[in-house]
C-alpha cells in the first residue's frame, strides 16, 4: 500500500526472540513443569467440540473425581486459574442476600470474603491468626450464631503455611444446614482429603501447584447437595461464563448433548491432563507420603540452620508449602533475592497478613525431592552468609 | 501402606497415553498454531511476578496496542477465552440499573445482552437480520429512544460471517453520551480496525482466531472515557478477577508498583506474545491484504461450485469467516463429517441464528493462503460428489 494508514507502528520488543530463564521454582506455586506436561502444552491444538476434545475432557473429568476421591459427576475444569475456580464456587453457589460464613486465617479467606460482598451476599468472618486452624468447636459456634448457607474454609493456607484439618467438618455443617466450600489450591495431592468420605459440598484446586500443570485450569466438583441448592436459585449466576449448569453440560455431566459455551483453553487442558496423568500413576498415597516426608526433611533442615518455622503446631504444617520466620536482622528481599540472583532459584515472602514476617518455601510435585530440599537448604545456608544483617 | 483409604481408584483412561490427531482447523477458531507458537506454549514457565515475565507482559501490551492501533495505557490480556474478555468489558463498564443498547445481528449480541442481563442492566436489543449489517442510521435511532450508556457491537460477526462497518459510530455514540463496545474477537488481524481513530472505548478479541495462539487468553483495550467511567463507579464490580482496577495494576497500567492479584495462565501468555510478534513481523496492512484476497478466492470458488453464498453485500464480507447455504438436497452434517473423515479438515455448522443454514469456513493467520483455499475447495467439490441428497 503506498501510504500507510498506521499510527502505531510494530514495537521493537516484539521483534525480538523470546526470553525465559531456567528457573528452579520453590516458591507457592506455578511450581515447574515436567518436560512430559510442557510436551502436551506444545501440541498442535483440536477444535474444543471434536470427539478426541470431548475424550481429553472426560479423562480429566476421572482424574479429578480420583484427585478429589469423589463419585461427584458435577466435577471439570474452570478455563482460568484458582482464583477463577473460587468466583466460580461462589458465583453459582450465592445468591444476593445469601449468608456466607467464611473462615479467615490468611489471604484465601481474605478473598473469598471480598469475592461474596462484591456478589452482595452477608458476609460473616470467623477470624484466627495467621499460623493458626480452626477447631470444629470454632466452626460451630460461628454456624449456631450466624446461620449461614455456605460455609468458606482453606485446606492448604498457602500465604501462612497452616493446613487446615477437615474431620467432622462436612457433618457439622449439614448438622447446621450449611453447604462446605472449601479450596484446595495448595494442597491437593499433597495432602489427604476425600471429597465424598469429608462430605464437602464444593471443592476446587488449581493446576499449577502439585499437578506440575502452567497455570490456567482449575479442577473443581459439585457434590449433589451443592447442585441441588445451585437448581434452587431464584436468579441466573452473575457469570455467564462461569456458569455451572452451562458448564456442566459443556463438559457432559447432565446426559444432555453437549452445547457449544466457551471455547475452552485446548492446550491448557492437555497439560492437566498429563499432570493428572502423572498423579494417578504415582498414586494419591505415595503422593501425599513423599510431600509429607520432604517438607519433614526442609523443615528439620531450616531448624538446623537456626530458623525458626513460622507453624507451631507439626500437624499443622502444610506439606507443599512451608513458611519460616524472617531471621532476625535480615531483610527477606535480600534473601529472596540472593536465591535467585546466585542459585536461579526461586522462594518468596509472604502474602497478605505474612507480608515481611515470613520466607516460603514450595516443594510441589515433582520438585517435592531430597535433592531439592538440600539445594535449597544449601542456598540458604549460603544466603545467611552472604546478606548483610542490615538491622543488627 | 497396608491399607488403602482410597474408594475411587486411578482411571484407566489416564493411564494410557494422551491421543491429539493432526487436524487442519479451517473452521471459524480455533486456527491452527504455528510451530513457533507451539513452542513457546511448551517452554517452562516462570514466576507470575518474575521480572521476566513482567517484560512478556509488556511486550504483550504494546502488541496489542498495534494490533489495536491504539495508545490507551489500559492495555493488556484477560486471562480467559474472548468469552472471558467480553464479561470483563461488560462486568467493568456496567452497574446494576445501567442502560446498554445491544445491537444483535448474530449470536454475539445475544450474548452479551444475556451477560448484561445477568448484571443487571437494563438491556436494548436493536436487531438485525442475520447475514446483515447496521447503519449509522440504524444505531443513531436506538441511541436516541433508549439513551443507553453503552451500545455494543460486534465487528465480525463469526456466526453470521458479517463485518460490521464502524466509521462514525464512535464519535455518534460519543455524541449521544454514550460509550462504544466492541467484539473483535474473530476480525482483529483479518480485516482494518482502529480504535483511536475510531474512538472505540472498549475492544476485546482472542488469541485463537488470526493470532495463531492457544485459546486462554483475550487482548482488552479500555480508552480514557472508559477508564473515566469505571472509576466513577458506585459499586465494585462483581468478579475481583476481571477488575479492571486490579488487573490494570497487574501489567502495569497505571504508574504504581505491581501487586499480585492472580496466577496468570504464564504460557498462554508466552503463545500470545508469540502471536502477536508475528503479526508486527508481518505488518497489519500485509495481514489484512491477505486475509481479504484469500477469502476473495474462496467465495470465487464457492460460487464457482455453485453454491450460494450467505452474506449478500460483498463488502460486509468478514475476510476471516466466510458463511455458505447449506446446498439444497444436503444435510450440512454429512459435508462437515466428510470433510473430517476424508481430509482431516474442519469446516462447521452454522452457531445460533445460523444452525442448519450455513456451513462456515475460517481463513485465520497463518491458515489464510492460496493453498488452503484450494485444499477447501478441492475436499467441498469431492464432498458435494459424495454425500447423499437426502432431501431430494
Amino acid at each position: 500500500m503506498a501510504t500507510s494508514l498506521l499510527r502505531i507502528p510494530p514495537p521493537q520488543a516484539l521483534l525480538r526472540p523470546l526470553v525465559v530463564p531456567e528457573r528452579l521454582l520453590l516458591g507457592p506455586g506455578p511450581s515447574n513443569v515436567p518436560q512430559r506436561i510442557q510436551a502436551a502444552g506444545g501440541r498442535q491444538i483440536l477444535g474444543h467440540m471434536h470427539p478426541e476434545m470431548l475424550q481429553v475432557m472426560d479423562e480429566i473429568k476421572a482424574g479429578i473425581q480420583y484427585a478429589f476421591q469423589t463419585q461427584n459427576q458435577l466435577t471439570l475444569a474452570i478455563s482460568g486459574s484458582g482464583h477463577c475456580a473460587m468466583e466460580a464456587a461462589l458465583f453459582n453457589l450465592l445468591e444476593c442476600g445469601d449468608t456466607i460464613l467464611v473462615a479467615i486465617n490468611g489471604i484465601w479467606g481474605q478473598r473469598a470474603a471480598e469475592i461474596a460482598r462484591r456478589l452482595g451476599a452477608n458476609v460473616y468472618e470467623l477470624l484466627k491468626p495467621p499460623g493458626e486452624y480452626f477447631t470444629p468447636r470454632d466452626i460451630e459456634e460461628g454456624l449456631v450464631q450466624h446461620k449461614p448457607s455456605v460455609l468458606f474454609i482453606t485446606h492448604g493456607e498457602s500465604s501462612t503455611g497452616v493446613l487446615q484439618p477437615l474431620e467432622g467438618l462436612g457433618e457439622l455443617c449439614h448438622r447446621h444446614g450449611c453447604l462446605l466450600l472449601v479450596d484446595a489450591v495448595a494442597s491437593l495431592g499433597g495432602a489427604p482429603i476425600f471429597m465424598d468420605q469429608q462430605e464437602i459440598d464444593v471443592l476446587y484446586s488449581g493446576s499449577q501447584k502439585v499437578l506440575n500443570s502452567p497455570p490456567g485450569s482449575a479442577p473443581i466438583s459439585f457434590s449433589e447437595r451443592a447442585r441441588e441448592k445451585v437448581l434452587r436459585r431464584k436468579t441466573k449466576p452473575r457469570s455467564f461464563y462461569l456458569d455451572i449448569g452451562w458448564l456442566g453440560n459443556y463438559w457432559g455431566c447432565d446426559g444432555e448433548p453437549r452445547r457449544y459455551h466457551h471455547t475452552a483453553p485446548i492446550n491448557s487442558f492437555f497439560s492437566l491432563r498429563e499432570g493428572l496423568a502423572m498423579l494417578a500413576e504415582i498414586g494419591l498415597e505415595s503422593s501425599w507420603e513423599r510431600h509429607r516426608a520432604n517438607c519433614a526433611r526442609l523443615c528439620q533442615g531450616l531448624l538446623s540452620l537456626g530458623l525458626e518455622l513460622f507453624v507451631k503446631d507439626e500437624k499443622a504444617r502444610l506439606p507443599t508449602v512451608t513458611t519460616v520466620r524472617v531471621p532476625e536482622g535480615y531483610n527477606w528481599k535480600d534473601i529472596t533475592a540472593f536465591l535467585m540472583d546466585n542459585h536461579a532459584m526461586e522462594i518468596t515472602g509472604g502474602l497478605g497478613p505474612t507480608v515481611d514476617k515470613v520466607l516460603r518455601i514450595g516443594l510441589m510435585g515433582c520438585n517435592s525431592t531430597g535433592e531439592n530440599v538440600n539445594r535449597v537448604l544449601r542456598a540458604l545456608r549460603d544466603a545467611l552468609g552472604s546478606c548483610r544483617r542490615s538491622r543488627l
